[in-house]
């Protein structure tokens, strides 16, 4: 099961997810002019990144979007980032939220499972319902894969639909997340989480400790970390004994370069400073936590 | 305003939408053989079935995920297809169902209301909320430009989150709708319909006349014809004054050369006999209805 392999490199490597939303106006001018096309400048902007940051992050996850953006060229880009981080032993997460049923669900989970654009682990989003998640369970059994599916996010928009509330006094997201987790019982690991996982959104901070509990073996895809204003005390209410989780940062460690005077020759580096920092501040909330 | 153009072109054409949801197996291997690649059989098929069709269907609906199975080279035959469709005057939907917010959203208009994959209308799924709506906005208002926002599918599993009843005694797609109409009100062209359109499948007759009531300036995307089990009566309550809603048919249209002995040399032949058929079925069900 994959998500043995995350926990573990959890709990060697910390929790740092290192979002690669890699828009041209992050890469250093001094570097891009090295390139005679986006999709290489793209490309050697993430392999440095990752080059710096692998002995310190539990995974990266390239958002698909901003390589869309730059058609044919940029999704060259997104292939090669997924195949450099395989090669370094390194997991990835194709944040590709995908949301579709029957053979076009299938299709996609051939091309982000199997194809041109393979990774570890991708996002969906659960709108169609749980015909939408079946056609990815094969590759999940069978074939080292997992998925996170969209149940609570921390975007102002998440009250329109997730926090609905329902008949029997909960919220849709919370219908969501108990369907998920059912679920992904069958497909835990021996870490005692699934590799049917939930992405969840960082900044309700009340609602962190109902949600790690009723969603006992979910592991947790956190985004909004730093840029987005979630702090390292909130992500530790979302993790079990330090692990469960990883938090995504993306901004934060890609472009922790501006305003040094020396930054855009050093851009890696200052994303290596900014994942270790980052790393640490969340390992001391966990720390505090359980004093 | 994309939504009159849509409009007319249905008064004048009829209902019709054909999915390009190609998938290799679709295509004869006697046509196959002529490429030597999969991008330039995939993009030379559609082009044939547009050619054959294109007097007789409103618009054409390329599925994304069949194409990103094929990783570049499918991209390459998507991007050809939108362009195709684009230099013969007709309308494309991109059903691409992406759903994020922000920059990333923001990212995937520029890559398909702007790039390689430009299309006229692309769909959208709503789970994270508004935000996830609101960067498409400019190019609805400024770029002759539209969307569909899933609503309510036809597949088993959309009993799982869309049918969850509300504390008020509605379901949640009651909910979502009513917030995408309302939403869709800043944006209706002379037609009455908005350019913030909804993808409603067809099955659920009972619910079809409440549905198009209460949606009122909402245009429809309607799947789930033909090879899903939708009818031309079904459909036909969908529709408001004979307008308000195209229909889509993928395989039925695709395939309808399989089992006629000069089907692979026909195939874009039988495509527009079984378009003509279907918009001519849709147009007497309009007419009992009236009666």
């Amino acid at each position: 099961m994959i998500i043995d392999r995350l926990f573990d490199i959890i709990a060697e490597k910390g929790h740092v997810c290192v979002g690669l939303d890699t828009d041209i106006s992050y890469i250093p001018k001094s570097f891009m002019k090295k390139f005679e096309n986006i999709g290489d400048a793209i490309f050697e902007f993430n392999k440095a990144i990752i080059d710096e940051t692998i002995d310190h992050v539990a995974c990266y996850k390239p958002q698909i979007a901003y390589y869309e953006a730059y058609g044919l060229e940029g999704l060259r880009a997104y292939s090669n980032t997924l195949k450099y981080i395989r090669e370094k032993g390194a997991i990835s997460i194709g944040d590709i939220k995908r949301g579709d049923i029957a053979k076009t669900a299938e299709m996609y989970a051939k091309a982000h499972f199997a194809g041109e654009f393979e990774a570890d682990f991708i996002t969906l989003s659960p709108y169609m319902g749980l015909d939408s998640i079946e056609p990815y369970l094969p590759y999940i059994e069978n074939s080292e894969k997992g998925v996170f599916v969209l149940i609570r996010t921390s975007n102002k928009g998440s009250k329109d639909i997730q926090y609905i509330e329902t008949k029997g006094g909960r919220k849709v997201f919370n219908v969501v997340g108990e369907t998920i987790n059912n679920l992904g019982k069958n497909y835990i690991g021996k870490c005692g989480y699934s590799s049917i996982g939930g992405v969840i959104g960082c900044t309700h901070v009340d609602e962190g400790i109902e949600i790690r509990n009723s969603l006992d073996s979910t592991f947790f895809l956190i985004p909004g970390y730093g840029a987005q204003g979630g702090k390292a005390e909130d992500v530790a209410l979302y993790l079990k004994d330090g692990n469960g989780g990883v938090v995504n940062s993306s901004r934060g460690i890609m472009l922790a370069y501006k305003g040094k005077l020396d930054g855009e020759e050093n851009f890696a580096k200052y994303a290596k400073e900014e994942a270790i920092r980052m790393k640490n501040e969340i390992l001391t909330a966990i720390g505090n936590l359980k004093k």
